[in-house]
């Protein structure tokens, strides 16, 4: 699934809007064709935006041929803003473009004078293809981080899409999903179609599909249903941003699945890798909450489903308290409270306690 | 609102179907008609099958035309049957058939050998009038007893619809929301647009909207943030069936909210009329759960959401045990815990203990 891919001068970004229905490429050959692609979701999903956005700084770049090197590193900075004020939750999009600044800075100065513009945005187009790379095998290793945790027969519950269209592929939440099927074990997933933008409905279930991995989708609505049934063994949704205390934003409806996840005694894991984890915020309460249009929500598809004038509330994203996580799977290992330990000492490189392999 | 209105020889059903964006009218003239009409969701919400069931019986009455009267009996005990069978989950269908049944029975009896058919179906259609006129007034005494556990200012969620189009008029669920706000009093509901039929986004706002009552739509996966929000004050919904120890079976995603609310410290609130009541189940585990299509899960207002060969679970319904409900209101009071006795209670007419009644 090549859903981001570097064409010379420009991004080709899979448009995930119209999926299932079309399979249409996007072209993004300036830095506010990618701003405009990461905002109207052209592209969707932390790491999958952190890449986009990597690759919008590669174009940054491009766009400063002939300019000496400050004013590059200026318009690089301001490309940045404009890039990390496209969607304000998810922290991998600031992430990828910082380092794709620091990587700037840094090979400016070692260069100094020396370099063309040229030669920066070649440089910098070696980062982001880095950055995809390191991308896929940090889901890779989330995968065999957190198969283990699925048990024999598992019929795991996910939120959204944290899937391979999320991430530069292979996803996180469905990662172990992934590499649990892929070692011959018998998997069943409830797909929550997760309203308003269907991300479950449309894409996890698509991508599922193409791996031939059993699926039943459900309406949000639906979860306490199964679980109240005896019906899910554990849920594992992705993350836009964990921070200090453990807590997570992810799409709207995780925090809901969570407390319902507690009540029936049903492990909640969420799996994200260590570029989604924030250290700088305390805790969820200040994580920014991007507030998207009432007609997102009033209207599917082109349809109207509410009548004129009724107006709709669409926070994007809501908070989970990290009480209510049993576990985070990053691609160091599987993380287990106290986080506000356990999080610094995974950022640290150190071995997070209690990890473990797939045999 | 005559959503549900007798036309000499014919019923004439508002389609629910295609509100908000067309008014129309389906005309059913015969006993199949009307089945069709309920199973195909022409109209819906527990009372107003029941209402509409009612009228159908009238049709069956009239198609005995000629018969003698132990022949028109059984076909009205057939139309029954069929009638019963359109859909399974709510007691007030086969509660307005039997009605009737029991009417005609006792008719026939009475007047025997001497009244013609059309006698009968004349006397049938003064009782479905009956059944609807007290319906109405029914749901009139649920606001009046519902709209004082409505806090002042109060910010009200509600699922599903269990307004005017659910009844012969004016409500279960939002009874006690229309009086509170004809009161005058200050008050704002949160619809959950329920997927998948989305009869809060269509319906709900709909007469919410007619009624100028206050009102923000959102996605069903957003009613727990705005509870962690500390923005919902308390939560009413409709009911299909109430069973002896007070489980009830309601819309698909009732049964979250309820646990929701527990874990937020919210109340939660049942309204429903006495004849939605039925003693003979010991408890919600004997209600049978309608399974609707997997269509109509992946296809929204003709648009596929999911890729082909995808398949949806569809259960309509769910069922919420009595320890998380607040309170039953009914149009005989308000019913509070243990419901195993003040059900039996307010199902003998004794006054329901703690119920109160608006100044």
């Amino acid at each position: 699934m090549n859903h981001i891919s570097w064409q010379t001068n420009a991004i080709e970004l899979l448009d995930q809007r119209l999926l299932p229905q079309r399979v249409e490429m996007v072209r993004c050959a300036t830095v506010g064709e990618v701003v405009a692609a990461i905002r109207s979701m052209v592209v969707r999903g932390a790491p999958a935006i952190g890449c986009t956005a990597a690759y919008g700084m590669v174009i940054a770049a491009q766009e400063t041929a002939g300019l000496p090197s400050p004013m590059a590193l200026k318009r690089l900075a301001e490309a940045k803003h404009e890039l990390d004020a496209a969607r304000p939750t998810a922290v991998n999009l600031a992430w990828a473009t910082q380092r794709m600044l620091l990587f700037a800075a840094e090979f400016t100065a070692q260069h100094s004078g020396l370099q063309t513009n040229t030669e920066l945005a070649i440089a910098l187009l070696g980062e982001a293809h880095a950055i995809m790379a390191e991308d896929l095998a940090m889901c890779q290793a989330i995968g065999s981080h957190g198969a283990p945790l699925i048990p024999v027969g598992g019929r795991v519950l996910t939120h959204c899409n944290a899937g391979g269209l999320a991430t530069a592929g292979y996803g996180t939440a469905l990662a172990p999903i992934r590499t649990a099927h892929a070692a011959g074990r018998s998997i069943h997933v409830w797909v929550d179609e997760t309203r308003p933008y269907l991300q479950g409905a449309r894409l996890t279930a698509y991508e599922l599909q193409q791996d031939q991995i059993p699926l039943t989708l459900i309406t949000d609505s639906m979860a306490a249903y199964f679980m109240q049934q005896g019906q899910v063994d554990c849920i594992i949704v992705g993350a836009d941003r964990v921070v200090a205390n453990g807590d997570i934003a992810n799409k709207i409806g995780t925090y809901g699945l969570a407390v319902l996840a507690r009540a029936h005694g049903i492990p909640f894991y969420v799996a994200a890798p260590t570029s989604t984890i924030d250290l700088a915020l305390p805790n969820g309460s200040a994580i920014p909450i991007e507030q998207r249009s009432s007609a997102e929500v009033t209207h599917m598809s082109g349809v109207q489903i509410a009548p004129d004038g009724v107006h709709a509330a669409h926070p994007a994203f809501d908070i989970t308290p990290h009480h209510l996580i049993s576990a985070l799977i990053t691609e160091r290992g599987v993380v287990y409270a106290p986080y506000d330990t356990s999080l610094t000492a995974v950022m640290n490189c150190e071995p997070a306690t209690k990890s473990v392999n797939m045999a």
